[in-house]
């Protein structure tokens, strides 16, 4: 079979890429090993938040009262929650099949390793086109001092399945993955410490988040231990021991099960990229700035390339990528206007630069924030916890970042991404009428405070 | 006394006027006969906000087994639930005292009435200012077919502090004051029927917007009478009966009680207008781009004056009137660029024309929409009901308009309003990498509807 476009890899990148294909008139196929959707569709992104909203209903059971209500005898079902999430995750895999079948795209079932001359082996059967696309995405990382046995130390994957509830958990890593188990498994009643190497949890995120969520977390009664390693683990008995290295000295944590989060590992093993002789850095496939790979017609997007490893950039970039095949005009992806999103409680969203990245950079800059505990709707809805904030280019008045915690702000950074994809300056923002009474009025009293204009402070 | 600015009424228009004068360096002092923050914070905005929480909460215990958890014995407790709501509305009031002092702004307790010579008189004492801004905003309007007596007949300020819940409700008129209360009322298990006089329920949204909340609400209970009129009330029983005048004849409907939510009334009665001989046409005061009457010195915003009558429109209207004072370069406000929000379940947001309201302009027109249930976050969230719809120029791609209906969109609208205001395009809102999996992926979806190139559909 020859086809103008095959993708290699059906999650968020792959089968995206796809459709857009499919829309612009490419014959199209998609090679995929085993449910189409990816990890994101099935073990990440959508069932996570399947399970992170049975965690934020679970809490309205719990503080039923705060809200005028009653609540006598309540519990959770942990396998019905499980369960819940697998059938969303489910559902929306069969959506994919059907956007397939729908766009036309012929679905290639099986382990696709490409081979040169612009063809792919699927079990034996060979494929060719015009252009191959690599979407094999990535999967959990493993550090040598602490092997995942898929029992006792687990990846995101089993986190999301596991049978019986464990009554200890410790979660190495706090980056997204990390502190949304930490949060679903403590609000299911599950004792949860997360030990994270760096000074702060979320430590990609702009440092006053960091220390907000800290602060929601211990009150929720999550234990934090920061700049802190697991240096031994010990499987041997009835649950697991993990000693680990503190700024204090050595502690050995008792549990029944280790989460590691400790990132993400790109799935570039074995899928013919040395047979091709397409370079590979640090783990990722190098592209141009449409994902053109060293190699004529082999192409990669997601996270097998060096951009952040987020859906919405493999989507983006996989668009992109065969937007540029059709011919059409189109301009690089700026990396550095991509939203950020993690889904406990408080939420948090950011985009762009952090304080401390800005000042690093030397800049210039206004800084104003303002705290969701000041704001009417948080008020009434009970969700005053978190703020938002804004940086700006003192000079050029240019929005250089946005970092918000708080309820609902993963609907709300939208705004920051449009308005800095368009330019705008902190004026503009401040005088776009946000409705009133919302959460989102927060990030024009951000904004006015940069500026010395803030008017509920 | 003598000010540089008297504000007189501390609603949302007022206080918000005097803290930013305050900021420009006047010496301001602002006129309150009742509670400081005016309607919005001590009855409308704030308050039902606080009870359309209790109901949203409510909502999760009847419904906490579709999220793998059980709940066997819960309850409402009324009294609690506008006691919550009451102490929400008071702490936001001592709020405005706390801006009021930190700003050095004089509060004046007392009924305003002003006068000739930028006078006004408090209850017999007299002050004097170089400019007064009349910010009096509106109440409850009355129908003469529908006289409220504050028990049977009520208005929304008695409706968020009935002492008994009722068991049957009559609410005539679904604007976003009507629908909200339909809504909770109905969630807090009132038997409720909405009166509307026109064709659709929240008759200024577009049309789609109405079909859906009609089937969203008649789905949880609320039964709808469209095109129908009260023509008749009878208070001399035990409860209320209500002569409906339908398309199909009349209807008595008996009811403890009939919220009338039919619109507002201006406060433009007793307060020195014909005095000073300020111009008032259709119950509104005529005002300039900049918001003076008439008279020299005499200003007006808020709902007193012709814009929409919406808390974030009067503070939009009395900072651009106090920075124009300042002598600050100021541009009108854009009143085809104002959001408006409804936050019944499913919540409703919209900004800019509705699809009739472009074709009756004759404009030739590109029209997307994303529905909720083809969204991953939703279904994660159970919260598939509703869908984003977007209008833009087929000739010149302005974004005309965003209608929103579902969970959480009263925060995604900003989006939209920001976008309209930096003049975007469609092209760039689709190439903003929008966060997955969030509900605000619809905004960009319904734009690449409109344009041929959605995924998920």
């Amino acid at each position: 079979m020859k086809y103008d476009i095959i993708v290699l890899g059906s999650g968020p990148g792959g089968y995206v890429t796809a459709i857009r294909a499919s829309q612009l008139g490419f014959k199209t196929a998609i090679v995929e090993k085993e449910n189409l959707g990816g990890v994101c569709l099935n073990w990440g992104c959508i069932p996570t938040k399947a399970l992170l909203k049975s965690a934020q209903v679970f809490e309205y059971l719990k503080h039923a009262d705060d809200y005028g209500l009653s609540v006598k005898d309540y519990d959770k079902d942990f396998d019905a929650v499980v369960k819940r999430s697998r059938n969303v995750a489910d559902g929306m895999s069969k959506g994919v099949q059907f956007l397939m079948k729908k766009n036309k795209i012929d679905v290639i079932e099986g382990y696709g390793k490409i081979k040169p001359g612009k063809k792919i082996d699927v079990d034996g059967k060979e494929y060719s086109a015009d252009n191959i696309i690599i979407a094999t995405g990535a999967r959990s990382r493993e550090l040598p001092s602490l092997p995942q046995d898929g029992k006792k130390v687990i990846g995101y994957r089993e986190a999301m399945t596991l049978k019986n509830q464990p009554k200890k958990m410790i979660v190495v890593g706090s980056g997204a993955i990390g502190v949304e188990f930490a949060y679903f498994y403590n609000s299911m009643g599950t004792d949860v410490t997360i030990v994270e190497y760096l000074p702060n949890v979320v430590p990609v995120e702009d440092e006053d988040v960091s220390k907000q969520l800290e602060r929601s977390f211990k009150k929720s009664g999550i234990k934090i231990m920061t700049s802190s390693e697991v240096t031994k683990v010990d499987t041997s008995g009835k649950g697991v021991k993990a000693t680990v290295k503190t700024n204090k000295g050595e502690e050995i944590l008792e549990a029944d099960i280790i989460l590691s989060a400790v990132g993400i590992k790109s799935n570039i093993e074995n899928i013919g990229l040395e047979d091709v002789g397409i370079v590979v850095d640090k783990d990722k496939i190098l592209v141009n700035d449409f994902y053109q790979t060293n190699i004529p017609g082999y192409y990669a997007i997601g996270d097998v390339t060096p951009g952040q490893a987020l859906a919405h950039v493999a989507s983006a970039e996989g668009i992109l990528c065969v937007e540029k095949l059709a011919g059409q005009h189109v301009e690089a992806l700026d990396y550095g206007n991509i939203p950020g999103c993690t889904y406990c409680s408080p939420e948090i969203a950011s985009v762009g630069l952090t304080e401390k990245q800005a000042k690093d950079k030397g800049l210039d800059i206004k800084v104003g924030k303002f705290p969701f505990s000041a704001s009417g709707k948080a008020s009434a809805a009970g969700t005053k916890d978190g703020f938002v904030k804004v940086i700006f280019d003192a000079k050029y008045g240019e929005w250089l970042g946005c970092h918000m915690i708080g309820a609902g702000v993963t609907d709300m950074i939208a705004e920051a991404v449009l308005g800095r994809k368009l330019e705008t300056t902190g004026h503009e923002v401040l005088k776009a009428v946000h409705p009133h009474p919302t959460m989102s009025e927060a990030v024009m009293e951000a904004v006015a405070d940069a500026y010395g204009e803030v008017i509920h402070l």
